[in-house]
């Protein structure tokens, strides 16, 4: 079950990936690149942090295809089909929270503490679109966005958490679920965010 | 031999970064770790994602003291010597068709099936590039330009597929890294590229 | 007391990376997204390269609360205390020296040689900072800037050196940490800089 939903996120970051990589007019392999990069990230930084041996898509390739494919799909249908944004928005959400509540799992199962699998939690669901706005040329947006990586710094504490506190898996991991997806879908239609730093600053390093 | 032919190929990648790093004003140290990010990062990555433990160039540091010395000659001759651009393309080729089947072996001597073994070759055979486009503030240019990492994706492909048909070691190398530097260079030579994303969209998120 | 300065030094690059990030106009969460990487980059991708299992910062959460709390105090006192900036040259400076023998003492400690232990020296020194700028969507800074990861290679080849002739491991340190620390205050106060590539070159690839 979580596995399904693992591949699901998969794809719809891929997704997410791919039409980043196109407004960029990357060519389709650009595209391909971009997406795996944006759903195959997260969790390939986690699993080289945590030391666990080869990271989880050599080991099973399927995310490896399934994010391909969904990259192709977008790169054919980008012409004749257009997502509704809020759409996209909550599918991202979605695959956020899974990616979260996967990552602290991993972690904890490496045999980590609560706080570092909290931060696992947080790698895998958002490093994946820091990597993303990168190849992009960009600032990674989640770094000057409104309440995203809270919202999985939250599931992921609270998994790690409810775990501890010796929930079965499954309750615990739907748990942390709803309450990521929900902290994160109460910030999009709100509009929540976070402080931004009052320097009076230049921004006039290097290039 | 592959050996060899390895050291010849950090030394091409090597000058490849050493003259991108110049083109951004970079002090001679830059241009030392642009080109040796360029040639080992390829190798780098695969190595962490497989998990095999060390990266190759910790093992056996002759991969560092070659892509130094390229750099560093670069560095030197760059005022007097002009590559002419040709060979350059030429050797870059040869480069790109050791790496990918390098990576494609090591994967399989990893113990991954044929498919990973093909997405090693490439990572192997590109990434570097594109840790030096990052570095140097550019979009990876392998992510929009005419066929390269397909033709790294064929060749890793093709050595996969010949090995586990039981060729030996020497004649699938062979064939793959002919066959690459074949699929580069005819890229090369009639311009050939993949389709561009055709999205009316706008590129004007971030920075 | 190695340890101590150890987390001295991860506090300091902290500051450097949520300054960096504030310049920027990032959120809290990008402040200590950016203060962390600054802070542990260099020696995850040390860990990670060296292959030894679990990087420094899994096995103890001791440098992330150091290096966040550092971030949210910089965020909060920004506004009211202006640290000056030859005082935060000098912390800069004692942090650089101090990650770079811990990254040359722990490479030797995973068995490597000198010159390996050198370069993970530097590494663990000087990516931090170079992650910071790529996040921030700089060519990193210690590419162009005057004599920095040079005092780096420095302070990891005497320690290297000295650890090798058989000095106690707190003798060579001490040492190392010393002329590291003066070869960059030197760097800083006589505005030393290394040589910059002279190629008649465009600056006009990609974006």
């Amino acid at each position: 079950m979580i596995y399904f939903l693992d591949l699901f996120g998969t794809a719809v970051f891929a997704i997410a990936g791919a039409l980043a990589g196109g407004r960029k007019r990357m060519d389709l392999f650009g595209i391909v690149v971009v997406a795996l990069a944006t759903a195959l990230g997260g969790g390939t930084i986690r699993d080289a942090v945590l030391g666990e041996g080869r990271v989880f898509w050599v080991a099973d390739y399927t995310y490896v295809i399934v994010g391909s494919v969904a990259a192709l799909v977008t790169f054919i249908t980008v012409r004749f089909v257009l997502l509704p944004g809020s759409l996209m928005l909550l599918a991202d959400a979605f695959g956020l929270a899974v990616f979260t509540v996967i990552g602290a799992h991993r972690s904890l199962a490496a045999g980590t503490g609560a706080f570092v699998a909290m931060i696992m939690g947080m790698t895998t669901g958002v490093a994946g679109g820091m990597v993303r706005d990168i190849l992009c040329g960009e600032i990674p947006l989640v770094l000057r966005k409104e309440v995203y990586a809270v919202a999985s710094l939250i599931g992921g504490g609270l998994y790690a958490a409810t775990a501890a506190l010796g929930a079965s898996d499954p309750v615990a991991m739907t748990i942390a679920v709803l309450v990521t997806l929900g902290v994160r879908v109460a910030a999009i239609h709100w509009g929540l965010s976070l402080p931004v730093f009052a320097q009076p600053g230049r921004e006039d390093r290097g290039s």
